[in-house]
C-alpha cells in the first residue's frame, strides 16, 4: 500500500491518532478502515489485531509513517479511513452547529453529544473540517458513533427536517433555560453559533431563542459549555443507559 | 523599568496577553498591576489609558518586549502584574479542583464559574499554575474576578470550611444529577478530579457522590463540561443578574 501522506483538506481519507480513537473507529466504522499502522514498540496489540482480523483490515508496523503523521511522541497506533457521508436521522434530536471555527471545540462537542444521547449533528458551512485528525482526536473517536452532515446554509437543513422544533441559543434569547422551566419537545434541533460571533440576529426568527442564565461577569459562555448545558437539559427526559 | 522576561514558574509576576484580559485585570485588580505594555500599532488605546491613568499605572510602548512575551502575532497589549494570594469567602459556594492538569481547561473553568456566579475556587495541589499566562488567557481574565487559593490536600481545605456541604463528581457517584432532583444546599463545595483520572475513590466518603447521567458511548465527560453542568445545576437557585 502507498504510504499515507499527512492530512490535507480535500483528500479522500483521514486518520485517527492514538489507540482509543482507533478502537472506536474499528468498532463503529470498520467498513471505512483502509489499514491500521502500529509502532514496533506498541505493547498491547491484541485488541487491535482482533478487531482488524475480524474485518480483514491490514495491520502494518510503520514507525516512520507514524512519526510523520503524528505531532505527539506518544502516538503508537493510527487508523487510516475513507471519509464518508451519512444522512441524519429524521426522527431523532439534532445539534446544529453554525460555522464552528475550532477543531478542538468541535471534537469536544461531538464527545459531549454522544454522552448526552444526541447522535445527529448538522454543521452549517463554512465550518471546520470534522474529519481533520485534530478534530477526530479531540472527539476521542466519538465522531464515529455519531451521524454528521454539512449543509450549505440553515435553510437547506430546515427544508430537510421541517418537523424539528428549533431552539436557537443566543445571548439575546427570549426564554431562560432553567430547571423550573425545562422545554420538553418531542423532536428538537439545538442550534449554536460560532465561537466568536454567536448566532446571527435573524436566527431569533427561526425558532424559539434560548439563553442560559449567566452573570454579567463574562461576555458569554464558552461554546462547548453552552452545548454541554443545553444538550444536558434537553435530554433530561431521554433514558440514559448508565 | 527592567524589561519583563518570559514567564517561568516561581517568578513573582505574570502577565495578561491581549486587550480583553488586560482590561479585566485593570478593572478588577488595579493594585496588582506593575505596568501595561502596548504595541505601537495598537489602535484603541483610550480605554487602557483611562484605566491606567486612574490608577497611576505606567503605559509603555514596547513592540520588542510584546513580541518576546507573546506567541501569537495579534497581541497588542500586555498587562504585567504581581501575583497575589487571597482567602476564599467562607459564606459563599466553592468549586474545588483536585489536581487539574491542563491550563486551557483551568481557564475555561474559571470563566464558567464566574458566569455561573461561583466566585471562590480551591485548587488542591499538585495542579497547574493558575497565574501562567496561558491559564490567564484561557480564562479571558475571569481569573481576576474570582478568589482562588491552593491547598496542600483536601483535608486542609476541609478544615478551613467545615460547614460547606461537599458534593464529589465521580463516575461511581451514588446520586444522579437530574432536573427532577436538583440538590439545593445552602452552602456547597463542588469537587472535581483530574482530567485523566477523575477523583480518587476515597472521595466517595468525603461527601455526597454525584454523577451526571451519560450514555455508555463515551468513557466520561470532558472536565470542563462536567464543571459547566454541575455549577449550572447547583446555582439554579441563585439569582443571576442577566
Amino acid at each position: 500500500m502507498e504510504p499515507i501522506k499527512p492530512y490535507k483538506k480535500g483528500v479522500d481519507y483521514s486518520y485517527t491518532l492514538g489507540e482509543f480513537p482507533t478502537i472506536e473507529l474499528l468498532k463503529c466504522r470498520p467498513q471505512a478502515v483502509r489499514e491500521v499502522l502500529v509502532h514496533s514498540t506498541f505493547p498491547e496489540k491484541a485488541t487491535i489485531d482482533e478487531l482488524c482480523g475480524k474485518h480483514k483490515i491490514p495491520v502494518t508496523v510503520a514507525d516512520k509513517q507514524i512519526a510523520r503523521l503524528s505531532d505527539k511522541e506518544n502516538c503508537f497506533v493510527i487508523g487510516v479511513f475513507d471519509k464518508y457521508t451519512e444522512d441524519l436521522k429524521a426522527d431523532a434530536p439534532h445539534i446544529v452547529l453554525v460555522n464552528p471555527s475550532n477543531m478542538g471545540n468541535l471534537g469536544t462537542i461531538l464527545r459531549t453529544a454522544a454522552a448526552m444521547g444526541i447522535y445527529d449533528i448538522a454543521i452549517i458551512a463554512p465550518g471546520v473540517d470534522s474529519f481533520h485528525p485534530k478534530a477526530v482526536r479531540a472527539s476521542m473517536g466519538a465522531l464515529f458513533r455519531l451521524r454528521h452532515k454539512y449543509y450549505e446554509d440553515f435553510a437547506d437543513y430546515r427544508k430537510e427536517f421541517p418537523d424539528h422544533e428549533v431552539f436557537c441559543f443566543m445571548l439575546t434569547g427570549e426564554r431562560q433555560l432553567t430547571v423550573s422551566d425545562v422545554p420538553k419537545p418531542k423532536l428538537f434541533s439545538l442550534v449554536f453559533g460560532n465561537e466568536a460571533t454567536g448566532l446571527p440576529a435573524e436566527f431569533a426568527n427561526y425558532g424559539q431563542s434560548i439563553i442560559i442564565p449567566q452573570t454579567p461577569d463574562v461576555d458569554s459562555l464558552n461554546l462547548t459549555i453552552a452545548v454541554g448545558i443545553g444538550s444536558y437539559m434537553f435530554t433530561q427526559g431521554i433514558q440514559k443507559d448508565n
